[in-house]
């Protein structure tokens, strides 16, 4: 979908003469307002956010009329109806996309935290305090509601965001940043802690990513290929998130009621998104109970169903599956089904086949509870519940700029924590080392 | 002195013949191990961290005859008699090793621990559980000891770990980490936790950095060239640790006895390592009842002293300090010193000069050291103490792999915990979202 979505759709921005220069201007006056920025208070920083949620709603006729240039350059190409309706803004999104903002205002200030200390005993107060990353460089592809989303997270973790959008949103992302900006200049916080990219040249995102004395992590948000060639090029850290190749296990102790509800959960409950399930195992003790009726119900829902030979003797309209299959995240209403010997053969089959994003065991045995969640390897790891929960929101982070299917930093739902760093910040009445 | 250390001493060992062949090899035997050593216990890992200390114990003097092949090449190279010094092993060095492998053993075990959790409204159990990262590959420069304590804190936080050490030191380091390596077999853990590499082949580094799908991290540890080199050529994370240009700042309000003691203690304890000052910045209000005294003290401990023109007015014997000064680690008994006008001043010089690893302000002012605290971009910054506690056994982490200058994933000091990921394990009983 990314590679559609990135069609050359609408005018075309006329890329300023000469990027490498451009690119460092733009990193260069990030840079000095995330020093401005890290010094910000939270309430400075909440007050930006309400101002801005307030621009959105007094000019939200404007701004559906610009986004409208957007959909039809995007219709004019040839866009999906379905790609299309992501791009639109109306009154709903733009009041959920004002809402968002001061749900964000109301999370706790993370800048400036002290979340670890220790007394040593020579009386030095050693302590851990949150800090900003510094600048973001954001890459995304999608509606332009994520340009929002993302400004607001890393402003208010304290950090200055440069923001590249896709170029089907251009106009829209443009009349959203500019609100954005004036905001920040009437609340007092530097303009230049929200940039937006003013060329859709994708040249301009290889001279970001060399930028490492400047940009402190990029953020890619897209797809594959997006996410590829930033993780290839950057001279910075980059926080990743792909694919959800997500498992729900069906244990032979499981309650085979909360299996299928878990199931359906996991699946349909918006199959297009990184957390839906796209494989089903199901231990052989509980497949003859469990697969006829499950199926049953999946079908109902409209899922077509792709299993092993032993699945597909409990249920004979599933299509054979090939080992492809369990390798791929369909983002849509397929489901791969295999029926598995043990515990350990589930566990294996998501290590080989998974990929280390959302997997959910159902089951009422604590030491299968116990060793799914010990042995496998993903961001997050469930008993008894949806795959569908692995969210910021739904973890309790507020809100997140993505789902990290990295070790390294974060990994899983990254929210305001997640953007910043902290440094040591130590108290002594004169101690020195011997 | 990294790349004198790295010079072409002692016999060269033959590269492998496919050297791409070779490090695939390496890096999979590793992440096998790796998915092992997840699951061990911490007494296992324990077992291992004392067994090898008694084996190093027991065999310190063949120990200590296989490191002398390794000092008298270099004595045939020309090293300088520090380097070797460096190099050599001894009946007490050997104990200190052993007893670090004791210590590291008796601290707490970080793998599993649950850090954080919350109940959500909808009563899903969300934790946040410690996995190891999964492969360090670890390229070194230094003294044979740092084998050990690579190898210890990497597997005592659950990773498998490669080791490329510097050529100068190869028996010693085959043989600590054949020892290490026969350890883990006793103690029936995968034998490939540990792996050292058996070239010295620097293009063997360059093969390792490749391989991001089996290593989660590299850890260069050495001269500015190394590091650089690997952060270039990684496609994993890297974990750097660059120059200490570190200030100790004299407030107008500062004890100036204590301020004498704090930059004596910082500059002259051991003047060769990153965490020592390097520059001296004095309130001009406390210049003049300062500096004389204070020169005075640093020459009587044979520091050479280069000023600006109002440091040389109140300390003629130093010399005049280059803009250059300002920005060097001397790692020697070199200070540079500057007057300033005012708190912003110092803050303002050690953001342009310094290398945001370690700094010191000496104050009873609270604003002051408030402000130093708040604006100071370092991974350390500290109150009337030394800079030299920036260290992970000082800062009470029990040992450290290194001290990051980076703001991703782990800032200042690097122990255990700094070596591990974590996932999220949710528990559930049949939620579903809505």
């Amino acid at each position: 979908m990314a590679d559609t979505a990135s069609m050359n759709v609408g005018l075309e921005v006329a890329a300023p003469a000469d990027l490498a220069e451009y690119t460092r201007q733009v990193a260069s006056r990030a840079k000095q307002a995330a020093r401005q920025l890290a010094m910000a208070t939270g309430g400075q920083k909440n007050d930006w956010l309400k101002r801005s949620a307030e621009l959105i709603r007094e000019r939200s006729k404007a701004l559906i009329k610009v986004n409208e240039g957007d959909c039809t350059a995007a219709q004019a190409a040839g866009l999906s109806a379905a790609l299309i309706d992501r791009l639109r803004l109306s009154e709903p999104r733009l009041e959920a996309i004002a809402r968002g903002l001061e749900q964000i205002a109301e999370l706790p200030e993370p800048v400036g935290e002290v979340f670890d200390s220790t007394v040593r005993p020579n009386g030095l107060l050693v302590t851990r305090v949150r800090v900003p990353l510094g600048v973001v460089f954001f890459v995304y592809e999608s509606r332009p509601n994520v340009t929002v989303d993302a400004a607001s997270l890393c402003v208010k973790s304290g950090n200055a965001v440069i923001l590249r959008g896709g170029k089907e949103a251009r106009l829209s992302n443009r009349a959203l940043a500019d609100l954005l900006i004036e905001a920040l200049g009437i609340t007092g916080l530097p303009r230049d802690a929200v940039q937006l990219v003013d060329t859709t040249d994708r040249e301009a995102i290889g001279h970001f990513l060399k930028l490492h004395d400047q940009i402190d992590v990029a953020i890619p948000r897209g797809g594959r290929s997006l996410i590829e060639r930033v993780a290839a090029e950057a001279t910075m850290p980059v926080l990743k998130h792909f694919d959800g190749v997500c498992h729900v296990y069906v244990d032979a102790a499981a309650d085979l009621a909360m299996a299928e509800a878990i199931l359906i959960n996991s699946k349909c409950q918006r199959p297009g998104v990184c957390n839906a399930a796209e494989s089903l195992l199901v231990h052989r003790d509980v497949a003859a109970r469990f697969l006829p009726q499950a199926g049953k119900s999946l079908r109902a829902k409209g899922v077509e169903l792709r299993g092993c030979e032993r699945t597909r003797a409990f249920i004979p309209e599933a299509r054979p599956a090939t080992e492809e299959d369990y390798r791929t995240e369909y983002l849509d209403l397929i489901l791969s089904v295999k029926v598995v010997d043990s515990l350990a053969q589930a566990i294996d089959h998501i290590e080989i086949y998974g990929s280390h994003h959302t997997d959910t065991i159902v089951t009422n045995d604590l030491s299968a509870a116990r060793e799914f969640t010990g042995r496998v390897d993903s961001a997050a790891v469930l008993v008894n519940a949806s795959t569908r929960f692995n969210d910021g929101g739904e973890f309790g982070l507020g809100a997140e700029i993505g789902i990290s299917t990295d070790r390294f930093h974060a990994r899983g739902p990254c929210g305001l924590k997640e953007l910043t760093s902290y440094k040591y910040v130590v108290h002594g009445t004169g101690q020195v080392r011997s």
